[in-house]
């Protein structure tokens, strides 16, 4: 009988890349809010997903280093634990209510891109760097305060991708308004000739987010490229005019997704 | 209307790791042919495949050097179409035929990743590397002749995994006779909490390689270590004896998979 | 007339890997301190050092995640300005005095290999990972306090070159006493036959660390294993006991080196 | 007494970067020769060359996929022994004779670096892809035969450098005019306030390859493209026209360079 999660299963389930939830997280965000072509977000949305009429080409890029653990105090192998993950979240309404869409995301590490298509997040593999805070000051650094800036980017197959920058000016008021519920949508294809648009897994769910905490959040001003690229749609979000750029602790845990439709 | 196959699903159908089959496929193999404890090789295999009586514990290590076409000549976009690989293939039966059956597979790239998983190869990340023959000759490169020496391994996250070496004596009289079918698993997890343990998708599948060619196929000695590592099995299957080594070229195209079960 | 400090030199100074310093570096280090046989010790250091009789075979093993800029807020640019760094420092006397010497050290950048070399560091390129601290809590991360636990690792071209473990206990009551100062050895081969063991550079400097400050420094116990591989040495030094584990931040600027001999 | 060629020295030598010589080479190459502005070209010429006035502005790109070894067989640990390279010669003139110098050049390995920057090679780390050929025909792969056709890419730090493409047309008749003797500058800085300018080696050099062998050198037509990136200053040297595209495959042995001037 083979144990495991998901792939590989295997005689003791230790070889897979992720065993079964939960699945606890920690890291270091750097996000810019922008706003691009209302029309070219809209593209982006799966079926039983609408364009928020509130926010229009709404969108918000982050940039976080993430450490992963399950519940054997796996952030003691940070090769496999830790990664690095570069999102667009587009505004969106499920059956009315404000949510948010992934329609592209990046990460380097193979665990954490099991982890994601298993919960409906479309993951290819980019290098993505974020500028860090160390507790010794000096030149090398910025300073978590009024004028702290913050430099990220994210690349694929040697294309540049996207480049941010963010100065913090103040604490955020209300850190949670940042972020909004999150649909995803898990699918997996049909390898059959004349089935490859019939996909055997293929369904919209909310994801979930227990123990979530925020801390030292801050706000201030923020600026964001995409570029275009061979095998890449990610320009065509390209930003018309930003709005707040923040930086952020987050972690939560993991356990389920919420099926929204089948 | 999103367009595409693999994730990402996107407006023009060009962000997705894999668009729909044909693939195509040309690679350079460095294997080793070797037995392993019966009961281990044994306990790797999924439901409906049994051991095969007549090569107990017998498995094949394959490194390749690949290189990826779709129908737009891929092959000169060679950041993404290059990949290499590492697969064991254990003999099994399925309804009493000989087959071969992968437990573990190693590729150094994400489109390979996606395509695996689709076809059922459980795909993990590492790093591989074989030998390579150059037409020009001198010391820093074996000939396709006898005595020509390749060494190949396979790491990940920093732990090497297989090491081996190859000699060639003769070409190979009957090369098409080192392959069998390849059955695989196709694998796709449910993420809800008590259903951990039912998968989506689970459905044992026939490899189908279509305008399959080999050339320059040589035979001789071989030799293998497998070393483990935490979150590796593979050293499970450690040889007790080696038996043929071989380096070859092989071609063929992928459009789907037959469905053996559900 | 060509600009730049290192390789290349081109027309507009902008290629080169590392322009003249001033160089300032922030980082976060996770450290074990440990003996080795003193006669293996002994046998790295250079000629003009002799080893320390009052600490013989003391070694401190350095995981570092580092910050780099230079003098334009090159931190603002971190897949090029942060690194990872393992290194070895290995106490010994110069004319008597107490130093430490670097016979091995890794990172994962070539800006940063090519500052070593110029300071007088060997460095070679590695895969080097530190558990690291978030400041929202959770199971995916530990604290900076008594109880903390850190792990760490080496690996290069595959192999597992070092893993350490750290569990803090206390706030470091003389951080300082930590580091000695470094002697390296600025050393520069003559590519021509008959002459190879003479090189064209091959000089003793002291390391010199301007505006040095620590942070949040703890120590407690640690553990470290260094395990062999072919093309290194790493673990002919391999411990026989160990001593403080330890976690802190530190920053520092270079802009020279002091020559010791020539 | 420390043992070893290259850093870091050690007690068995056998840690080293690089061994002494002789250094054996194989490899394919896919190269583009182009024309930029000659102001261009001339500007990135160390003193002692001067412009060719005979073909003013030509530049030849090269994209290899090397494989080395030194005396016991190091082409078995190909982890090591491969590597890919990307470089640019420039036409210029020593004391009236044409030669080629070389102001750019990336490889993916750090023993290459070393060995490089020793024979006067300013080489950075990059990622380098060629398009390859393969025994077993079909639709992943092109033939060395008219109308086969080859890509190629550089990327550093994330950014594209430079793409190429190659169609062949025929066998070279002469493919030893396709090389120039090449002229290098070995460098290594001085790190002392004051002296930045004043590096402790400095010295123009010829390379010098014996044993060298062509093989399988067709021609026919090539583009290339260079891009900008900060940090870098190949786009300085973009093509204005482009000349003749050629994939060959060489060898030679390194055991020395000649001295040109101090």
């Amino acid at each position: 009988m083979l144990q495991g999660y998901t792939y590989p299963l295997s005689p003791r389930g230790e070889a897979n890349l992720a065993s079964a939830p939960p699945w606890h997280y920690a890291g270091d965000i750097v996000g810019v809010e922008f706003w691009t072509d209302p029309a070219a977000a809209a593209a982006t949305l799966p079926e039983g997903l609408t364009p928020d009429p509130g926010s229009d080409g709404r969108v918000v890029a982050l940039f976080v280093d993430w450490q992963f653990s399950a519940e054997h105090d796996e952030y003691l192998d940070p090769v496999r634990s830790q990664y690095r993950e570069f999102m667009l979240l587009v505004d969106a309404r499920f059956r009315g209510e404000p949510v948010s869409w992934c329609p592209y995301i990046y990460v380097d590490n193979d665990l954490a891109m099991a982890r994601g298509w298993v919960q409906g997040f479309p993951k290819k593999l980019g290098s993505v760097h974020q500028t860090r805070v160390f507790a010794s000051p000096g030149k090398a650094s910025p300073s978590l305060a009024a004028g702290g800036r913050f430099g990220a980017s994210l690349s694929a197959a040697g294309h540049t991708l996207a480049e941010a920058r963010v100065t913090l000016e103040q604490p955020a008021s209300d850190p949670a308004a940042l972020f909004r519920p999150t649909v995803n949508l898990r699918h997996f294809p049909t390898l059959a000739v004349g089935q490859y648009d019939k996909p055997a897994v293929h369904e919209l769910v909310m994801a979930e987010f227990s123990d979530q905490a925020l801390a030292d959040v801050w706000v201030g001003s923020g600026d964001i490229s995409l570029f275009p690229a061979r095998g890449e749609e990610l320009a065509d979000l390209a930003p018309v005019r930003t709005g707040t750029g923040f930086r952020a602790s987050m972690s939560y845990t993991v356990t389920a997704v919420r099926l929204l439709s089948e």
